[in-house]
């Protein structure tokens, strides 16, 4: 499952360079994440209901060309890889309608339950693993 | 009481005019705020550990000039009223070493126990008292 | 004229208390301005080829009531005052379809050419007019 | 080299789960750089006086233990390598006084000569070679 979002650059994205600063390329990750979970019919708020989180414990980003103010941006996410450890998810960022890649990137989250690191239930594994197809 | 806390300017902190993002003043604010309790003995922490909360009910700023990358900045918080209702604190901000100002403001904020506005407790309310003196 | 944009809450907008953190609504403000601009067929950009920006020098908020989390909210943005000198908007945010409001504030802007405060050439000031009506 | 510098985590740089937003490590990453870069008598703006910027091209991170509101964080700058096209830095995140690290990571950035990628002239290089003893 593959899916996309969009985000405009506002002018507090960016800095005094003229482009984004990288570290929202970080930001925008999440919000492709999350954009998923809603795709999955998950919300981060249900998971956090039942006491479950998500920190993220590695990522990695590669920025190829900056985006600047007003671009509109695309943000394409895959899920990698699903154990009921941790989750891993890919991210490619462009501009609407290029095929130029402006960012890319991964994540990998834990799964915790009260504060723990913990496996995931099952209710939700079964959910998340549909992602994967 | 004044209290006296520094911030040096990040690339983050910057946007593409090449100066310091208006809305991160509002931020400063909020740490000159934290430092003036500090100064009291006061942390957030041990609020919250009661179950006290400061949520802001307002915030005026003007913006005189700009602030760029690297700037050291000077922010200065006085503590302009205080009743068991509400506490108003006002800020102005320098670079380190000059007169004029770059952006001065004001935040008002309510005192919140488990979630519902409330008169703030006694030994709380008399420790801030001293930082109106 | 009114215009109303949307704005998701991400988790990087909230912080420990649980919801959004008050200096974001200020930048929400200027998401509101952004796309109140666009609809008069304005962007940033255009003015900044012409060396023309719009530095904020004033900007005020009051907070109702908390946006937390994957709220969507609803921006609107109305033009309140318009000289040659300086402009000025109003902003109210509410979580969409409902009515109570969350936070509402406004903000004032100068015209600088070049970096210095100036009068707004006449081709942008009859199209900015039109905002006002 | 090893260059340390210091951030008291802010309010606004927690979210709902009560910890850092993990973005914010990346930007620290940068604070960390800019203190290095300090320590060797550099600043980004005499740099940039000379039309060379620093584009970040990678970042990762690993995070194994969340900061809170208020830590005093520690971060320690290392240079790893340098080229005239390249230059890599590694960080690592401590709270201030104590062995165990939060976060560490790496961010690698090439050289840009008004605007275009370009090997680093060699008065910069001299001088940057010397933070790699």
């Amino acid at each position: 499952m593959t899916v996309t979002t969009w985000h405009r650059v506002k002018f507090f994205d960016t800095d005094t360079m003229g482009v984004v600063h990288h570290s929202n390329y970080i930001r925008w990750f999440e919000t492709g994440r999350v954009e998923f979970l809603r795709e999955l019919g998950l919300t981060l708020t249900e998971f956090m209901d039942d006491g479950i989180l998500f920190p993220i414990v590695e990522v990695a980003a590669k920025f190829h060309a900056p985006a600047k103010f007003d671009d509109e941006l695309e943000i394409v996410t895959t899920a990698e890889a699903l154990t009921r450890a941790k989750m891993k998810f890919n991210y490619v960022i462009r501009r609407r309608g290029e095929q130029k890649i402006l960012a890319e990137g991964t994540s990998t989250n834990v799964f915790t339950c009260d504060g723990k690191i913990c496996r995931l239930p099952e209710k939700f594994f079964t959910r998340l693993e549909r992602g994967l197809q």
